[in-house]
């Protein structure tokens, strides 16, 4: 009998976690969300998934316990709270967060000294426009200083970065250490030439970064956006990059990522979806055709450090589980925000 | 009367300059080098030039100073060796490393993480070995630790990693701030996961990581080249990027980079040239085509600061010689090597 089903688990994951896993826990694998993988019942008691898989509701009565391999949480809270809180579930808080805040950094710099653009120039060794800006001097607003905006802060403080935050729990120790100054999201966004946004997707978060408050972005500036794509919209994005708001945007989340994915993956129709689905996700793919802008697949996450750590955590939390009924970093109500 | 002449001033350049020199110097711009001008005789006693000008020798009689806008200043020594040391002359050591030292840091990240698979992956939103490297904690190698290297030191610590230098001047205030241990070539070469070439080309120099040495990193380590492309030619490093070497590379120099450049922009045969120069072309026509190499047109200098510091620093170099006949960076008979 299976004990568990992984969802959504790539080969490099597959491998880190079958390694780990004792000899006794029988798994299964597969890189398909549970929607791609046409299962009407579930393969396993415990199943775990990462954010793009839709768990069926009648799944719930089925299922011993959910892990979701990943930091963020909102598909699972929706679940519990359409299936009311009967399924027990972990997520994994913080096995990412420096392979996320180095890839922000990565994004910011190449956006800054335009990279596709001298790689196109190399074919032709020209140099006409290739002008880039340095880091050193530039202000910084992370936007969300938590485990990934902090480290965000960090490295930027190393590059010689003025940084600016924006989170509701001003942390002392950053501004003593890094001279990070806290501000108002307005007047971080008006002041930054780079802002980042490092949030958790919360009913707070969702939409604060839409087309109103990205509009108080300096013309010139750089946006990149690690966080989660409902915050903010690629429709406004797009809407911002057409009018030339922007020197360069960066994104590795999506809104209708879910979505997106399977239109680029699966050579789904847009036309498809629902017309705002629809409209989100076309507007993503008019993104990726556009100069300057760096898209990577909900990738940052992604380092050998962190496929270790993250597949480390997850059967920790299985073992807990299997052991004694907890997990060591459940989902719970009180998470609901 | 006209004070000072510069050749080879794009307009940009021209403007920043007219708009940093004082109203009492007298300036003359053209964007042509001494050659397009067709000027017999010079038209101010101080000239200044970028790299392509010919200055005719019977000038030397005639003119007060040369300064050459640019780092390089080989063609400056020629043209003293064959005049006899007779017009004081200065160049710009120090406008670029800042923009050259992010740069090389930013190539580091982007092989580190394999950002050009993952702009493709994103176009079907897979995943699948996309497992990239962070860089804190990961061992880097600093070859030529000058003004370019100790920033690339400095940035390299501000990410965590652990940063070893090559130099034949260890300066003990960068060991004491980052860390930074100073090693023969060979144990850095061997120990780093990472190495950074920012060495000047000088008669040392040349050839230095060549196969033998280059044939010394661990398997999977990064190379790095922003100091010049004679230092580690394009053939040896193909060579080793063949075999499966390196995780990846970066080069933003290249050995006959000029007959590249007329290949690349030009669309001239590679037969063309001799056949050693023809070989080393192909080879980095080979790089270009090859997984995880990314290839930028001697483009780390070019940031918009750095094109301000270019213009403050000839003012400034211009301006102490007019006052007290002396340059801030003179070229010296004891540049020579």
């Amino acid at each position: 009998m299976t004990d568990i089903a992984f969802y959504e688990a790539f080969k490099e994951e597959s491998e880190t976690l079958a390694r780990l896993l004792p000899s006794n826990v029988s798994p299964f694998f597969t890189w398909q969300t549970i929607q791609e993988s046409g299962h009407k019942l579930p393969p396993a008691p415990i199943i775990s998934v990462r954010t793009q898989s839709e768990i069926p509701l009648d799944w719930a009565d089925r299922l011993s316990a959910i892990i979701t391999r990943s930091t963020g949480y909102d598909h699972i809270l929706d679940y519990q709270q359409k299936t009311g809180w009967r399924v027990p579930s972990a997520y994994l808080p913080d096995y990412a967060a420096r392979a996320v805040a180095e890839h922000a950094i990565m994004l910011c710099q190449a956006l800054s000294r335009g990279l596709l653009l001298q790689l196109d120039s190399f074919r032709t060794f020209h140099r006409d426009g290739l002008s880039g800006r340095e880091m050193r001097g530039r202000r910084i607003a992370v936007i969300g200083v938590g485990r990934i905006g902090s480290q965000i802060v960090e490295i930027a403080s190393g590059l010689g970065m003025i940084p600016c935050g924006v989170d509701l729990n001003p942390r002392e120790d950053l501004a003593r250490r890094f001279g990070l100054r806290y501000m108002p999201l307005e007047d971080a966004l008006a002041l930054a030439e780079i802002a980042v946004c490092a949030l958790p997707l919360t009913k707070l978060t969702r939409g604060l970064l839409a087309l109103k408050k990205l509009s108080l972005m300096q013309e010139g500036s750089i946006f990149v956006n690690v966080g989660r794509g409902e915050i903010s919209p690629s429709e406004d994005i797009l809407s911002l990059v057409s009018e030339g708001r922007f020197l360069g945007v960066g994104l590795d989340v999506f809104d209708s990522e879910k979505e997106l994915a399977s239109v680029l993956r699966d050579g789904k129709n847009p036309s498809e979806f629902a017309p705002h689905i629809q409209k989100s996700v076309e507007a993503s793919i008019g993104l990726m055709r556009t100069k300057n802008v760096i898209l990577t697949p909900h990738n940052a996450f992604n380092t050998e450090e962190s496929v270790e750590r993250k597949s480390a955590d997850t059967v920790g939390n299985l073992l807990s589980f299997i052991k004694t009924g907890n997990f060591i970093s459940p989902i719970l109500r009180n998470l609901e925000i």
